[in-house]
C-alpha cells in the first residue's frame, strides 16, 4: 500500500469546487490516486457537495501538517466540513462483543492477515467468554459486566478505556447492549453497529424471530452508525441472503451470522478508508 | 411439457402420510415426476404437513375425476385440505393494470412466447392508456375508472367480469388501487399483488421515497397474496437490488421496475405451477 | 431530465489533469452535475486516466460546438481521446433480433415509457416473426434473411440501413448471427451484444446446455461490445441467477432470459449515458 | 438438534420407489422430519432417482444397525446405492491449509460455537504458520512440507494421518497443493476443495489475475469434490460478488476471500448433513 493522504470534505454546492481543490493539489505537485464527488442536488435545487480525494504522500513537497495549514483557507472559503487523514497512521479500533464470537473471529482473521491494517488496542465485553481467544492474539481484554443496576458506571468505564487507548472507532460486533445516549453523543459517526436485520424491517430485539413470523423470503443485516435513536442511525452497508419455508429460526440465525460478519467487515472497511461521509440521517459511501 | 396431474395438500403431521399417499399412487401405476414435502414442526411439537406431488397423467389407469374420487377417502382419513390440478387445463389469469406498463409488457412477452402457458381472458384497467397494446395481442381490454365516488360499483364490475370470464387468479400488475375487503375475502389466495418495496419495510404509498429518505443500500419488491390487511398478505417471493447515494428517487423507481416485474413473474409462476401453499400468514413455496 | 453536456475522456496519467479540466469548466461558469475519475495505475507505475464529467448545459455561456472548440487545445495538451455529448440529442439505436422476443419486448417497454430516451429508427431481423409487434409501435421493420449463401450481401444490407438511418449504436438483442469481422471493425464500441452465459464460461452456441452438463450452481449473461473475436469483446455488464439440480435445460433457458434482458438493458443504458469507456479489452463503467 | 437417522440413496427410476421406502419407514413407526426426492429424467426417458429421508431416531422401535439390516433387501430390490447416517455420530473433518488463514479462522469459529457440530481430529499444513492458532483451539497440528522432491512421501503421510484419525472428510481450505491422483481415487466424494474462481472460468493458478485481465464484472468461488482432473470435480456450491474497474488484483483477492470462506462453509455443511449426492460429474444438493 502506497503512502497517501486522503481529504474528505462536504460543503454547499456551487460552481468551481473541484477546480479549486484540484488546482490547489496540482500546484503543489500532488498526484491524485483516486477521487470521488457527489452532489445531493435533487429536483434541480442546489444541495450539498461531498468529496474524497486520495493523493500520493510523496508527491507533495510538504508534510501533512503543512498540507492542512495551506488547505485551511480554501476550506474556509468553500465553507467546508473537512479532514485529511494519513495512511501511515493506523486507526485504533476498539471492539465490543458479548458472548457470540462469529464477528470477532472474522475481524481478528482480517487483522491477523493484515487485510485490516489497524491497531486493536483492546476488546471489551460484558462477558468473559472470549477472553482466551482475544488474549491469544496478544490483545488486552476487558470484562465489564453490564446489569440493570450498573449501566451508567459500566459505560463510564467503557468510555474511560476508549479514551485511555485513544480509540478512533468503537465497533459493536454483536455487543447486544444498548449504548446510552450520552455515549452516542460523545462519539458521533465513530460508533459502528451491526444490526441483525435488513433495516428498517425488524428493529429491536429478536429480528430473526420477527422475520420468521412474517414469512419473508430474504433476511439481511445492516451496518450503521449508532445514534441515540435505536437502530435509526445512518446506514453504511446492508446485504441479504435467501431463505425459504424450510428454514427454522435457528437456520435464520445461522444464515444471518454469515451476512452479519460480512456486512460489518465491509462497512468498517469503508469507514476506515475514509469512504463514508455523513449526510444527515444517511451516508455517502465512495466505494 | 408432459401431461401431468399435481396434488397439493396439507394436513396435521403424523406417521405415515407419505407412505399412504405414495402407496395409493403406486398401486395405480402412477409415475411420480416431482414430489416435495414440508413439516412446519418447530421446537419438537408436531405441526402441519405440506406436500406437492406431480405425476404423469398417462401412467394412471383412469382420468382426473376418478383420481379425485379414489383419493377422497384417504384425504378424509388424513384430514387433508387438498386439490388436484391438470396441466392440460390452462389457468385463466385476469390482469389488472393502471398506467404503468412495465409489468404488463413483461407478462405479455412471457404469454406470447408460451413461457407462461395460460389464458388471459382479459385485462382490466382504471385507465385507458394500455388498451391498444393489449388489444394488439388479441386480448379484450376493459376500462373501469375508479374514483372516490364509484369505488363499490367499480369493483363490483371487476368482480362481475372476473366471474364472467371464469378467472382463476387476479394479478395486480402495479394496479395502484386498494382492493376492497369483500373482494379480498371472495378470492382468498387467488389475488396476487406486486408491492414496490421489500416488505415489511415501507408499506403503503411512495415506498421508493421512503427508501430514499431512510438511506437504505438495497431496494426490493414483494409478490404476495392480497388480504384485507394492506401489504400484510402471505409473501410468495421477494428480491432486492443494490443502490447507492448517487441514485435519485427516479433512479430507485427505475431500478425498482426491473425487480417488480421479475418478482411478480416468478411469484405468479410458482402460483400457476401449484407450488405455493398457504401456511397461515406465510407460504410454503416448493421450488 | 436536465439539459446537460457530458465529457468523456482518457489520457496518459500525470499531475494536474482534474485541475486542468475542472478549471476550464469553472472559468466558463460550468456547473458540474456528476464527475467520475479512474486511474488504471497498477503496481505503482503510471497508467492511463479516465474521466466522465457531466455539466448543466445552461450554466455555460456558450453552446456545444464552442465548448468543443475551446476544449480542444486542452485535450491536445493532455493527449486525450475525448468526446462531448449533448443530452438533448437522442441517440439512435438500431435493434437486431431473431425469433425470440424477450429482449425486444423489454427494450420496447422501456422505450415506450420513455425510461429509455432514445430513437429506434428501425428493427432488423433475419426472421419475419416479430414484424407485427415492432410495427404496432410505429417502428419500421426490415426482414433481412441470412443464410450460408448470402451472408456478405445480408450484412452489407444491414450496414447500408444502419448508415441510412444514422444509427449510433447497434444492439444485438439475441440476434443469434455472427457479425462478420469487417462490420465489427466498421463500428468499434458501437455494437452491443448480449451473450447467454457468464463469460468467459461457455462461449459459443448452446451455453445453457454446457452449463447444465457441467453442473454449475449459478448461470448468467454478459453484455459486451462486439469485436471480431467471438464472445471476447470488452464486457460492459454481467449478472447471474441461482439454479439447482432440479432445473432442466429448459428451466435454465427460461431463467436465463430474465438475466439476459436485464443485463442487456443495464449495459445499454450505461453505454447510452456515456458511462462506458473502452480500456483495451476491458471497460471502465462509471455507474 | 433432535437425534435422527438420514437415509440417502439413488437407484434407477421406476414406479413405486417412494411408496416402498416410505411404507417401510411407516411400518416401523418412523417419523419423517424431512424428505427430498429428485428424478434426473430428461427428455421423457427414465433416469436415475435420488432421495434423502431424515427420520426421528426415537420414533423407530430399533437401532441403526437393525434399520440397516431390515432396509437392505428393499435397497437390493430397488438396485440402490445407499447409506444411513446417525446424527449422534459426529463426522471427523481433517482440514488441510497452507499459509492463508481466512478459511481456517472461519471453520474454527463455526466449530467453536458448535454451529459446525463435528470433530476436527487434526489440521495438516505444508507450512508451520498456523500452528499456534490451531493448537490454541486444542486441535493437533501436523506440519508436512511438500516440495518437488517429496511429493509422494508427503501425501503418503497425509493419507496415513487421515486413516489414523479415522477421517471422514478431507477439507482443502486453500491448501494450494495439487492432490495426487491415487489419493483422489482413494477417497471419492470425501475430499472437498474451495477453488478461488467461478468454475469453469479460470481454472488453475492465479484465477484472480485471469479475472482481472478479462475484465469480468463479478468474481466467484467454487466448492467441489476433488477428482484426478484438476478443478473438474462435481460442483457442490458456488457464489459470486460484484467488482468493478476500480478494483485491483489485490482487491479481487480480498473480496474473493469472503466468497471463498462462505462458499466452502456452505458446501461443507451440505456434505456433512448428507445433502449432497453425486450424480456423475454433477451433484444433487437437497437444501
Amino acid at each position: 500500500m502506497e503512502h497517501s493522504y486522503t481529504l474528505t470534505a462536504s460543503c454547499p454546492d456551487r460552481v468551481g469546487i473541484i477546480a479549486r481543490v484540484a488546482s490547489f493539489i496540482a500546484e503543489h505537485g500532488g498526484w491524485i490516486l483516486e477521487s470521488s464527488y457527489h452532489s445531493d442536488a435533487d429536483n434541480g435545487c442546489a444541495g450539498r457537495y461531498y468529496m474524497r480525494v486520495q493523493m500520493k504522500a510523496d508527491s507533495l513537497a510538504f508534510r501533512l501538517s503543512e498540507l492542512r495549514q495551506r488547505f485551511a483557507p480554501i476550506a474556509e472559503e468553500l465553507q467546508m466540513t473537512w479532514r485529511v487523514t494519513d495512511s501511515a497512521v493506523r486507526k485504533r479500533v476498539v471492539v465490543l462483543v458479548s458472548k457470540q464470537g462469529h464477528c470477532l473471529y472474522d475481524l481478528l482473521a482480517r487483522w491477523q492477515s493484515k487485510e485490516l491494517d489497524v491497531e486493536i488496542p483492546c476488546v471489551i465485553s460484558n462477558h468473559d467468554a472470549l477472553r482466551g481467544f482475544v488474549e491469544w492474539h496478544g490483545i488486552p481484554f476487558h470484562h465489564i459486566p453490564v446489569s440493570g443496576d450498573n449501566k451508567a458506571e459500566a459505560f463510564a468505564e467503557v468510555q474511560r478505556i476508549f479514551e485511555e487507548v485513544h480509540g478512533d472507532v468503537m465497533v459493536l460486533a454483536r455487543y447486544m447492549q444498548i449504548i446510552p445516549p450520552d455515549l452516542c453523543a460523545a462519539y458521533p459517526v465513530r460508533i459502528i453497529n451491526i444490526h441483525h436485520s435488513f433495516l428498517p424491517s425488524f428493529v429491536g430485539a429478536r429480528p430473526y424471530h420477527q422475520a420468521y413470523e412474517r414469512g419473508v423470503k430474504l433476511i439481511g443485516a445492516t451496518c450503521h452508525y449508532v445514534t441515540a435513536d435505536l437502530d435509526q442511525g445512518p446506514i453504511i452497508e446492508q446485504d441479504v441472503i435467501r431463505i425459504d419455508h424450510s428454514d427454522s429460526v435457528d437456520d435464520l440465525v445461522r444464515y444471518g451470522k454469515d451476512i452479519e460478519k460480512t456486512v460489518l467487515a465491509r462497512g468498517l472497511r469503508f469507514h476506515l478508508d475514509d469512504r463514508v461521509l455523513q449526510h444527515g440521517c444517511k451516508t455517502v459511501v465512495f466505494r
